[in-house]
């Protein structure tokens, strides 16, 4: 199934980019500006593909994974709404192009069905070194907990969309990412003995899995050079999916540790993104069209943060030092979970 | 609740507008081509802000409705994902215009949430008269009527969406209808002694009351001469919210009878449609920039069937006239409900 969507995405994609590109939904590359690539119309909010792709397949899933009575089906269903209501805010967005105030009130808006859905608990074990702070073991969040899951799904969504600007940076940290939890919720299944935990994490793999494939397959238009742009649509997708799959998983603490680059980076971009330091509409660094290279500039965010470090390169060794990065963040969090099992929780 | 989503429609719709024109999405208003008016750029696709209210208020209805154990959550979050998918689709099919046999596509992949997660019975019962001829009084259909789901749900969406041209026209027979839905939803639960058939009643209700509010609200700014037009993403939210509403109600026989003018108007094009005949791009009346009169061509459409039977009248009247028509049908669908209780089923 999986499958077909990667092909299907490998498909569509030159279709859909043909109405966009009619429609005037295209942009130039930045990061290209002076060469005669530069000048290339390319057609934009490509996720919108791989977005309703992935809720055809999810959709389908359905039907193999589970009874009709199982109470899983009130969680998938809210996930798949959610989702789906992402996706659409994105596609506005992209085509709208709405203020920078209204685009943080989209993720909150789609997460809706889920918080509204989601039945599983509330509770978070306190970890073993701090329980005898807290005189408990185990603390009851309530509404504090839904009000978590609403920071988490705003947090992943915008968290990817600042982390972006490259060719190939959107939809590579992402395939990263889910191939992460992939890997993590496999291991889960194989080590837990609990038929519940079990069920959640065949429950995210059922979602992640899909989203995995389909992404990829968007990731071969859209590495260097880029012949599609992925647009907030994707990014926002992206974000929301993922962030659905830790909550209904039950490993959104596991999930943040995967986006520590995109962690980073927010922090990085703090003093500009609440305005205490100017910032430009991009925080794109300075590309010479004579060497090809590409020099940091001064803001805050981690793409121009690795060109100060690292030196001059071009946009494809950067993405791939930023990949790179990503994947090591990734085994970091799984050599964090393995050493302090049974030590902290 | 549905109340605040009639004044948020109002509040947004002027906004939404602003942004649409700016992106280039509008059209000239043709049915009144040759008068200053018909200059206008008239802003299109505003279904989308309607849409969007209607699912948050779909959304956070759930919280006061069910009880976190009920299973109508399950069809209920698979009702919203199918009306969101169909929303996207909808917006989609505005900005970028895709071609005839996809557009047939489109509210098929839409409904499939709602086929996957429909858990209810799927057996019909015969018309008593009938009874003799097929041997048994209940009929189980198994996956046909799944495919009977599917079939309505491309029917309502194209129906009202071929049922359209006039300012007005699509907002206000979808207001009708939905307000008839309201009626019939209200009066069986008073007559009805069954608890099973009266939650699904009362179901139908949640989801079709915000409809109706925020729809109104729409109607406002629709209604002659239009401020905004309404687009595909509307016709196909809308038809789509009323199959739902009608598939999970369990009335999708008395729906049907709801949308006698749609299938009085899809059944006089289908020689168009199916290219028996020829068929220009929009089947609109010709307008006379003197008189301010339509005068009906030889197209299959009730618009100009209307024009050619009561003859030529103002656009304003012409959809009066066709508003009551549909008026008329629901009240005759009543009728017919009343009088063969008992002797038909």
């Amino acid at each position: 199934m999986s499958l077909c969507g990667f092909l299907v995405v490998l498909r569509l994609v030159p279709v859909a980019a043909r109405y966009l590109l009619r429609r005037g939904m295209w942009g130039k590359d930045i990061n290209k500006r002076g060469l005669p690539m530069g000048e290339i119309r390319v057609p934009e909010a490509l996720g919108i593909v791989v977005g309703i792709v992935y809720l055809v397949i999810a959709i389908l899933f359905q039907h193999f994974n589970f009874t009709a009575d199982s109470m899983w089906l009130v969680e998938y269903n809210a996930a798949l709404a959610s989702v789906c209501f992402m996706i659409l805010l994105g596609f506005i967005d992209d085509v709208l192009d709405v203020p920078w105030r209204v685009k943080l009130l989209l993720p909150t808006i789609a997460a809706l069905p889920l918080l509204m859905a989601y039945a599983g608990g509330t509770a978070i074990s306190i970890p073993k070194p701090l329980t005898s702070y807290f005189g408990v073991a185990v603390l009851e969040l309530g509404s504090l907990y839904k009000l978590f899951m609403l920071l988490l799904a705003v947090f992943c969504t915008n968290s990817i969309n600042i982390h972006a600007g490259l060719n190939g940076l959107e939809v590579g940290q992402t395939v990263i990412i889910s191939a992460a939890v992939l890997i993590h919720n496999v291991m889960r299944i194989g080590s837990s003995m609990d038929i519940e935990s079990q069920q959640a994490h065949a429950f995210s793999i059922y979602l992640v899995l899909p989203f995995l494939t389909t992404s990829l397959a968007l990731f071969a238009f859209n590495w260097y050079p880029s012949s599609v742009f992925v647009g907030d649509t994707y990014t926002y997708f992206a974000g929301m999916a993922l962030a659905v799959v830790g909550i209904l998983g039950h490993f959104s603490e596991t999930l943040l540790l995967f986006f520590l680059p995109e962690v980073l980076n927010f922090l990085c971009s703090v003093p500009q993104l609440f305005k205490f330091v100017p910032c430009p509409r991009h925080r794109l660094p300075r590309f010479d069209p004579h060497t090809g290279l590409l020099t940091g500039t001064k803001d805050g965010n981690l793409v121009n943060i690795f060109l100060r470090i690292f030196g001059r390169c071009t946009e494809r060794t950067l993405c791939i030092r930023l990949l790179i990065f990503q994947a090591l963040s990734c085994l970091f969090c799984f050599w964090l979970r393995y050493m302090i099992t049974g030590w902290y929780k």
